[in-house]
């Protein structure tokens, strides 16, 4: 195998795959490392730590074929550190590979590349074709919602939910539930299908799709998900299991519906949730109060050892008064991934789920926070 | 105590302050709290934490006198998050504050400023006054040099030596050495003075100096320094003992001279350091060799686990060729915090100690690394 590469290109490459792998010790070895193949025009980089597999593809002048893996964390920071200019990247005696750039090289060891594994092969029975800014935007809105807490696994997924011409996402980790909706661009010809997706695949899928390609295409199969775009994979496993019935948590009715700019009301949740966190105390539930009143909602939090905190923004009221308490995280994180500028929440009592939705534009999402009983 | 004032000038004196409050977990827990005092046209902001003391004085509108101390990480988190506006801040009932501003306000438990401690007394025996660059620009250089082993405080401290026209500043860690001079404006008139600076205080002072203000004084007494311009005061102890004699240290002669661009002297032994760490073995030594002969040095290093680096670059020699091992990571230091476009390296044996010198302009500051013996 020897090709020669731009720094920044293979670098780029590089980074894209790496961040497939594990930030712990993985076993077998050969999973910490990147595999580099060299063929016709172009590279193919990989990696995967089983449950998550990146490709990709980057032009390259191979002077001839091959294939290697190189142990990641070594091998990116010396990329990374490498002058910009052209990098001479051939395989050596001794199961080395030599770097050369300008008077100067590296000889690094490698792993057998015959031992590293395939991203899985999937049959092309279910296909979809996405709109990537669709992708990403829906992924970043419901992201927020899911655990991070694997002993229960589901949670940590997103649900996706095919039919017709739409997809529904859905995640949450009990305590608060994001929902939106990504429109198909032709309807899906089979049958409603429906999956669960680790949110970590789909944060790192975020990270790496580029804007510049307008489609990305999904192959789903039995227990793997496929996203592809010309010069990318992304593959990642599907969590086993059956998501809750989230149709029956979303209340149908309201009875108060307040409407506000989101950015007052993000920096002062920012500010009173400084006040709610109690060091002294075990419970750090980061309650912050909401009183609604017909122009005007009082925000305030309390804390024995710190202090307290009264804020009041302007407000539209429709319905009834009411006070009721959230977690100032809950409601921050959704502020957060929102971008319209003015938000509305629907509430029923003081100890009903709210909901967030954006007052403008997208009528798909909503997120849908618990309260907190108020002491 | 009454007095209101802009966000954003609040903040900034209450950032330069903090920096004095230890991370730890202080005794008495009012030393975790920073010091505001308001009279005439003006607050006085104050922390301290015993060794390093910070004062700094804001212009504000001030409605009525008085003092209160308030618990610093809370405080700081909450002025950082306030709009930027006008602050009204007041004194409460029960021992709060009140911070007022918009139709918003904050009640924040303090303690009692009575208990809080005043810098300490100077009497102004031995005073000299510094250009602020000079004060900087020295401190950057020496630095480098200082040990963070607190069990040997001696280390951890910058010698100060003032004699005539001149501060000699000299910092080691027994593993290398970093010495500066700075030049009086008008000579000393004084008997020569010999102190041992902590360093964390001097690299806070150069944080915190600023720029636009031109001189800074400096005021010593027999335990204590402390150095002052028109808007802030910065109090340390001094480390007691005796240095290290440097001029024993510093070898006189040398049989090799080879004078190199810093950039790319500094880029290749940034590689190299990624080759250099082995993470089986336990000696972390970070080992490259320079191998200088006539017109170029050779710059290489080895991981039985990794691999190994091999660069060369132009250099112009006088003397003897040489192969020497120095621990990558003490050059790199020195090459990140020299500015000149070209360096000297001044060697004798592999086995003797190396300089290193801006090859322009500064003849006044010099770096010092022990050789590691090679394999």
């Amino acid at each position: 195998m020897r090709f020669s590469i731009n720094q920044s290109a293979f670098m780029n490459g590089v980074g894209t795959v790496q961040r497939a792998i594990s930030t712990k010790n993985v076993l077998p070895p050969i999973l910490s490392g990147i595999y580099i193949e060299a063929s016709g025009d172009h590279l193919v980089l990989r990696a995967t730590d089983l449950e998550i597999g990146i490709e990709c593809v980057i032009a390259a002048n191979v002077h001839s074929e091959g294939a290697v893996v190189l142990p990641a964390r070594h091998f990116v920071e010396i990329v990374r550190k490498l002058p910009e200019i052209e990098i001479l990247f051939e395989e050596a005696d001794n199961g080395q590979v030599r770097i050369g750039y300008g008077k100067s090289e590296i000889l690094l060891n490698a792993y057998d590349a015959d031992e590293f594994p395939t991203l899985q092969d999937f049959d092309e029975q279910s296909t979809l074709t996405l709109n990537t800014h669709d992708v990403v935007s829906a992924i970043r809105n419901v992201s927020i919602a899911a655990s991070s807490d694997y002993s229960r696994p589901i949670f940590t997924g997103v649900l996706f939910e095919v039919s017709g011409n739409r997809i529904r996402l859905v995640a949450t980790d009990t305590h608060r539930l994001a929902y939106t909706e990504i429109e198909l661009e032709e309807e899906s010809q089979q049958d409603p299908l429906s999956l669960i997706i680790p949110n970590r695949s789909l944060t790192e899928l975020t990270k790496i799709l580029n804007p510049d390609e307008e489609q990305v295409r999904v192959v789903i199969n039995e227990n793997k998900i496929l996203f592809e775009t010309a010069q990318m994979k992304i593959t990642s496993r599907l969590i086993e299991g059956k998501f809750v019935n989230y149709r029956q948590v979303i209340p149908e009715g309201f009875s108060t519906r307040v409407r506000m700019l989101r950015k007052p009301f993000h920096d002062s949740l920012d500010r009173a949730s400084l006040m709610s966190r109690d060091d002294l105390s075990k419970k750090k539930l980061n309650t912050v109060k909401l009183a609604i009143s017909e122009s005007v909602m009082e925000i305030s939090s309390r804390s024995s050892q710190i202090g307290a905190l009264e804020e009041e923004i302007p407000v539209h009221l429709e319905g009834d008064p009411l006070d009721i308490g959230f977690n100032a995280k809950y409601i921050l994180d959704v502020l957060r991934v929102m971008d319209s500028e003015e938000i509305v929440m629907e509430l029923t009592s003081p100890l009903s789920p709210g909901i967030i939705r954006p007052a403008q534009g997208d009528d798909k999402t909503l997120f849908l926070v618990l309260p907190i009983r108020l002491g």
